[in-house]
């Protein structure tokens, strides 16, 4: 039987993320980096049937130039967080796979996303039907020219400001028809793609705090269409750390009085998060956790600071006050210092395996036992990291 | 029906945790304090048949001069940690408490340990029996003169030196006849006392790195005698913090090059753990939970220094070196300011009340469902804290 | 010769670091404390004549109700930093000193500082001159009442919101004609009180961010009327730091790239500092000194947030990432947990006694020598800790 | 005028520093990297007689297998430290002074450091003197082969442990004929070396806390010879910061209680220093300056830890906990995470400039204005890194 062939499309295709990814699949691969940060990869789920990293096919959307190969290298050149050796090893997987990069349909662009846009052929949208059209196009010309079983469609793309769903958006039946309004959008960017993916059946994953295809509508519709869907905002660092020590002091009945969280970075996705509007969206992703895990709302503060220098080491300070027996308080402060891309990469991989393992099992709609990955995971109020991982310790059990 | 009196014996009763047990309980009676800190006053454990705060009697040994009163606020003097206005309204409920001190019984001295004995009235045995005896004898006077229902032995005193167990020490039969002997020491100070309080039938709980109960000969005591018993070393600060991280690295498969951990702390504590021999026990306990979280052993490094300023206040930086995707390294480090009497306190209460609940339901031998509270729990080899509080529900689920 | 009798007059006297400053100097004045945190203390100044602790009589203005007593318990009850005993034996002292206090007199009102006044008998003055007169009135009748030799006028009030200088705030000859007129303000709060004391021959210190003496045309005035001052905005925490650190980084040619200071704190003056408006201040303030003591400007960020639960104690992470040799990024971080009256209130004493002693010298204008205490030394460009330290040697070795 | 040609004589020439300094000299030379780090390349130090990069020769002993491109490229693998293009156009340089390298010389070998010996053409010496003829050969080749009309020796080996001066070791006299003598030694390797140096007229700069040139009878030597020499220690991390901070508290009168600081690095100056007896010279040279700087001891703590996985990134956590006015009790922390050999490279450059400098200058004997390189200065008590820097730019400012 030959094998399996899996497509992974990613939407922001020449950012820090998407090339880490398509670098790591392809050192993974040729055996050049252990499998070090990969969830899927641990020693308990041995035996399920996810994809070899050499099974999988890269493609993407992006308005800015570059491709797999010069997004790497210049991450690589700001942060240096790569091995030479790796990059020499793996240039022509990257150069590869960059043929199947598409530009990106603009449609409803974001001011602080589209600054960064620099690629002349563009295509510009007149309405989401056409935006959502002319991606279809490209996801299934990628498909067929790369003779792929599947493919998983990831959002890896700047992340867009917050905003409330509208009634149309709450519904399949009055958003279609409004798909073929010019003004109005009807959806966000984040939308429009997730809208073409999942209405071309296709597993779709979204790593950032964007709507994507949480919007009830699009929830809707990969229920109609039998496709799998996870998100959203990954959750790789301070956040992380949140939801393991938010539940240790709910446990030990320590009852936290602050708890003020500062991330600098100076990656782009730093540079977006900067504009005001953009960044709301992570800050609010980032924060509302503690309430529900600690039962009541402590004071908090977030904030995300675009520090150039730091490029793809963010680095987040965190100070919690909290009162122990007889009113005593107490403090403990952590910083963390990690490289985003590397962190998020990994995670990019088991998703999409996990996405992939989903749509052969025939299940749709949001994967609950996904939780653990994110910090608002769809359709799970658990925000424990223990107990999201749990649940995917029972699902990947349940199904073996 | 009478309410029910349950007596607390503290050994080591003029040390700083169990002062502030003692203030604390004062205070929960007369509702000076809400029971943050208390792990059995969290919401899920409502209902229970715990002791209330106002049915305990305490009472305790000690080698050092002083009471709960002089020892309460030597530790408020130094530290800055209680409130004039609960010192005030607790004072007379501390007194009274304190004609139940006894002077300690010295067997076998250590010496970082006796450097602190400062008390006339100490009484001298020549074998463990005599100790035993002499301490069975304080124990009876006290549950009798105060008309005690109950009694739980707590062991709160300074951290013993490390041992390999004898022969005689892992089998009761070979164990009692040693009792009568001068030399060598068939038992260590700590498990005299825990012989005493478990022949008497009466429940043990070790907050210490001592091995009191934990030798396999006094384990068979316990069961013989239908007593329960848990230990050992409550988990209060930088090691509970490990017991929820290390898990976390280990899921996301971080690997972990490094776990630095530098401990600072100026209380009675510190000053019997600046003998390195004494310090060992400490160290060990701390240390050993990595290799069981991580499923292997990485570098690791665990020092605890008296510097006299910190009084009460422990303060820890650990240092964590991690490798991500593509063998990139990370960090991360936190610091944790806690104060150690206070910390403890409360869990102490906890594990007095679980351990009378215990014995009422006719349980024997180890607590299992106590791991969540020690660094080495007895009988237990699971170390993730929310695998442990899990334990903990289950249990107070099962007999609810 | 009877003693001098010195007078205090604390702008804001119900504040934290007034009311600590008044504590602070009955305790020196009756041996209850050492000298720490004094630096007119040390013992290369010892020899000159400085008023001793009990040459002062306090009194003051504020906009709230309180007095000495109240707001040192005040503080005491929220941030646990005095020693009862102190505060016992101190009490009376600190009554007779309130007995001095009048209430503020509104001319020209900031939002964010008026919801702060909860005091019935306020004055409220339709023009500056009446503010000025009813100030002065208040000031003189302290000075005869207390038969003072001198008197000194510290602001210790709120910050206010920065504003660029009038034409007429930097000419005397333009500015008392506007001084009748009821608006547009003349001057601001602190401009109105410090016209005052200056106007009346009083040496005035300003220990905010405040404009206060700093306008050009209160310069001139406190040089027509031979008067000293001092100012601005004390340097106690991250940016005392900050002038020790930047010339070390400088002279080890090492390149800041970036410096990133994160403030939380929750006293009054944090409430404050969380009014967008006068936050401004103080974040220009803590951040312009680093271009001058690198020659360069790298990226920086200063925060400020009103953090409830650390009530006095500020908190700072400061995150400071350099270039070295070969282009290697280094990382040095540190973290502040001072407590803010605390270290404030005994460089008030210092400064009131450097004041007291330049009027009697007969100096007047700018006390350059005191650049080592302020963020914003008025007159003086040098912000290196250590060469303004030595201004303040030089000075006071030439006048010994 | 032919330029100058000064030899560069590097003892330990495979160590990070001694690899990172040729690096740099290279990477200089060939203008590829600019001259952050380096003291001497200051802005207000310009215009003096200092060697351009392209001055240098480079040689050196090592008792290690290698050269300065093997040691270059393992020092990046393992931490990460270089660009690849800098690495790659300097190869040439560090290949044809790799032909200037010997084997070194042993006479009197340390367990620790000579565990760290691989080279087998290593020269055993009977005596002193055998050891000094040997190496002054070494020397003497390498300034007739390449032309040399200077040559600086730097001490970049291991740190020895410490050890009290003998008599011998005190008194040139007596010192000569003793090194005659097979047993006991007459002088440490380090000694043995800088005999050597000076002996021959050389200059000598040691960077390590080994005794080197401080014997009095060396002392005595480098004055009758007329040469030039500085040390011992460079300062370049943790203890800056201490030499920085130490005065600021001092100055403001905050009494230091303790100042914990906890070393953790994995280079093989780690290594080394993991072995007690080496590590006693590094933590007292660390720790003696605080009392120094603060004029009374307070309790201090210095740990130094092998951590192999932080390869040349030296990590430091301080703790300094100090009293301030009314007795309260402060904190502050810092990390320190920096690349020991990167940092002390450009330091080197800036001493053997120095001690070519005044070597051309006629100067013998200690540098006193070289104290703020240094943790322990040659014959300067001054600590406070302010005033050390003074004293540097006091000597420039006087020769120009």
């Amino acid at each position: 039987m030959a094998q399996r062939r899996v497509g992974l499309w990613l939407i922001g295709a020449c950012g820090g993320v998407a090339s880490t990814t398509a670098l790591g699949l392809s050192a993974l691969a040729r055996g050049h980096t252990p499998t070090t940060g990969m969830v899927t990869a641990l020693p308990q789920f041995r035996g399920h049937d996810f994809d070899e990293p050499a099974a999988f096919v890269l493609g993407g959307h992006d308005i800015r130039k570059g491709n797999f190969v010069t997004a790497a290298r210049e991450l690589h050149e700001r942060a240096n967080v790569f091995d030479e050796r790796t990059l020499a090893a793996c240039a022509g997987d990257l150069e590869t796979w960059s043929a199947n990069l598409r530009p990106g349909v603009v449609y409803r662009p974001n001011a602080a996303i589209t600054a960064l846009a620099d690629r002349g052929d563009m295509r510009r949208a007149n309405t989401a039907r056409e935006a959502i059209d002319a991606i279809q196009g490209d996801l299934k010309a990628f498909k067929a020219a790369n003779k792929l079983d599947q493919v998983v469609v990831v959002n890896a793309a700047s992340t867009e400001p917050p905003f409330e769903a509208t009634d149309e958006q709450k519904s399949l039946e009055l958003l279609v028809p409004a798909l073929d309004r010019p003004a109005p959008a009807a959806l966000p960017t984040s939308g429009v793609y997730a809208f073409a993916a999942i209405d071309a059946g296709l597993p779709y994953v979204n790593m950032t705090p964007s709507r994507g295809a949480t919007l009830p509508a699009l929830e809707e519709l990969a229920r109609k269409r039998g496709v799998p869907h996870a998100g959203q905002d990954l959750k790789t660092g301070e956040t992380l750390i949140k939801s393991v020590l938010a539940p240790m002091f709910a446990r030990r009945n320590l009852r936290v009085l602050s708890w003020v969280g500062h991330n600098i970075l100076g990656n782009r996705d730093g540079q977006v998060l900067n504009d005001p509007d953009n960044k709301v969206s992570k800050v609010k992703s980032k924060d509302l956790l503690l309430a529900e895990l600690l039962g009541y709302k402590p004071q908090s503060h977030v904030s995300i600071e675009y520090i150039e220098s730091l490029d793809d080491w963010k680095t987040a300070w965190d100070h919690i006050h909290f009162e122990g027996f007889l009113g005593t308080k107490m403090m403990m402060q952590f910083t963390w210092q990690g490289c985003d891309s590397l962190l998020a990469a990994p995670l990019v991989i088991d998703l999409v395996r996990l996405a992939a393992l989903a749509q052969r099992r025939g299940e749709s709609g949001p994967m609950p036992h996904t939780a653990c990955f994110f910090k608002s995971p769809v359709g799970v109020t658990e925000h424990d990291f223990g107990k999201q991982f749990q649940m995917l310790e029972d699902y990947l059990v349940g199904i073996k």
